[in-house]
């Protein structure tokens, strides 16, 4: 159904400047998608680490209490830490859990849609203590004239979700937290839905619940409340680690048609797609039994973080949608299909 | 400060009629607090579980997906399963959890808010999914002629936190999940702060932050959103474990007084005290260095889960404050003092 874009990848951390001379950047990832005065532009996770290595030692970065950019330096072999997982260490005593990269989000925009130039600087950085540990996972949801970007906001506080606003994608309003720890992958629907905005999210209920997709109303998009579960992983297979949004849901003549992720128990991410009708997001018309779209490309099968494609946003051109999403939590790559074969494909009950 | 009422404890489970025949109420605790029509209301927390009783078996009770009441068996030797936590076991192969009890609210009215006539049956039963491991610790505020009651509603889903309304505490109108999981602790405030409705939760972020008490604000009670860090624990001491919301702010000439519960590592519930602005309720003007309230009575100190006390409610007669606690996670008790002696107590820095 999917057809990947020779180009790929399009976005890689080679490609991209670090933000500080003592960094370097190892991720260009998850990006959320949106067509702005005739360009693509992607608000993209850029993931840097410090240059300073250590063969025995990992250096997690954060924002420190002073404002500070800080390294927490960990040993390999120290036996309170939990150092398998390229991504973040974990300490037994205390159960705490550090990232060994700080993202932020970088504007990339693109007359094509396939060569994007990336800015050298942050778009959106980390700004308070909510995002100490960085933010990440940026979608884009565009009401009216104004666009709607929510996020990831990582720290010591827990993984919330943050929202800010903007028009021009120059002056950037931020709107405070939109869900409190922990709660992520938070896609917002482009209209209301029986007077009230809509947003799928994916709270993290800890040992006493599963991660699943839920829903929420509200009729400002910063208070939201009437939480709904939607989407539930299965036992086994593919969906049965955990699910959640993944690009913002799109209006077709068939329903809401939205593109979602979920992973298995030995974290290979793939992405699934369910139907809606137009007047109730909580009822799924078809749902996807098999990934629509899984880690094949050597690019999506090994990399930083491997056997992961992860969406946070896709563009629709004409009849094609054009799907932005992140491989092996490294690099930006896109695939392309027609919306109605994805229709079809859901139907014919696949 | 406070005095201990000399028929405590108020409410015990031998004072309570099971709701079935074969089941035992083991608990009688954790409740909220109004004046209605000159009487004092509680809303109990009950808390039962089969009268079946083996000693090689924990049974657990929940509402299975067919809606009746099932028991889930688990061999106390079983070495899949932690079994040492009275309240709850813990399945290691799923990090699942399960309660050892079933509890519900129930409405017991008093018209000296000292003798207090319990109700043999549900006041608020299990009604959905979310609540298949039972609803417990009902708050309820008062805004205009409305009485609000959030509570904890406890399944495989996670702990989330639900809301219903009351008129008259005899016509309840069900509102749905206020906060997904995992978020309980919640109380509101009485009436609107610039504008907005306002309350106190307590979000828990896994491995990756703290218990701590945050705010959000609402136009409507149903959507929430805005949400902030209000209070944390300190890394020692009484309230080192974990924190968060009691009884609803009280307004007060000296601003918003609120009586919250922390723990410490040993799972040790005291009841701590602050004072926020009238018009700012996420700055602590002033906050208790250590208890205001702490298990020191025998049914406080010992009993189902000893060394706890816990507020879900009190009620102001002139200028006396009527503290309803949870003692030892089994019983109901008062205890009383002037509203002043707390606001002293806090503005001389204790």
């Amino acid at each position: 159904m999917f057809t990947r874009h020779p180009l790929n990848p399009l976005i890689t951390p080679a490609s991209v400047r670090a933000s500080r001379p003592d960094y370097e950047v190892i991720g260009t990832f998850n990006a959320g998608a949106t067509i702005y005065k005739g360009e693509t532009l992607l608000l993209v996770r850029v993931a840097e680490r410090p240059l300073k290595t250590d063969p025995d030692w990992i250096f997690c970065p954060y924002i420190g209490a002073d404002g500070e950019l800080t390294l927490r330096s960990v040993r390999r072999d120290d036996p309170d830490y939990d150092t398998h997982d390229p991504r973040l260490v974990k300490h037994h005593p205390t159960k705490a859990v550090y990232l060994t990269s700080l993202s932020h989000v970088r504007l990339a925009r693109s007359t094509d849609g396939v060569h994007f130039t990336t800015a050298d600087q942050p778009w959106l950085n980390t700004d308070s203590p909510f995002e100490a540990y960085g933010v990440e996972d940026a979608r884009i949801t565009r009401v009216d004239d104004m666009y709607w970007i929510n996020y990831t906001a990582v720290s010591s506080h827990g993984i919330a979700t943050g929202l800010v606003s903007t028009r021009d994608f120059v002056t950037v309003e931020r709107r405070g937290i939109m869900f409190p720890p922990s709660n992520r992958d938070v896609v917002i629907f482009p209209q209301k839905v029986n007077g009230l905005y809509v947003c799928y999210h994916r709270p993290m209920p800890g040992e006493f619940g599963q991660l699943s997709m839920w829903m929420a109303t509200s009729p400002d998009l910063i208070h939201w409340g009437n939480h709904q579960l939607v989407l539930e992983g299965n036992a086994d297979g593919w969906d049965s680690g955990r699910i959640g949004g993944g690009a913002p849901p799109i209006l077709t003549d068939a329903g809401w048609l939205s593109i979602y992720h979920a992973a298995d128990q030995n974290n290979r991410y793939c992405l699934g797609a369910f139907l809606t009708p137009h007047d109730d997001p909580s009822t799924i018309l078809y749902r996807s039994k098999t990934p629509i779209f899984e880690p094949e490309a050597s690019y999506e099968t090994s990399g930083f973080f491997g056997n992961v494609v992860f969406t946070c946003g896709l563009t629709v051109q004409g009849d094609m949608l054009r799907l932005y999403y992140g491989a092996s939590d490294e690099t930006i790559a896109l695939a392309e299909a027609p919306v109605q074969a994805i229709i079809d494909h859901l139907k014919a009950g696949n």
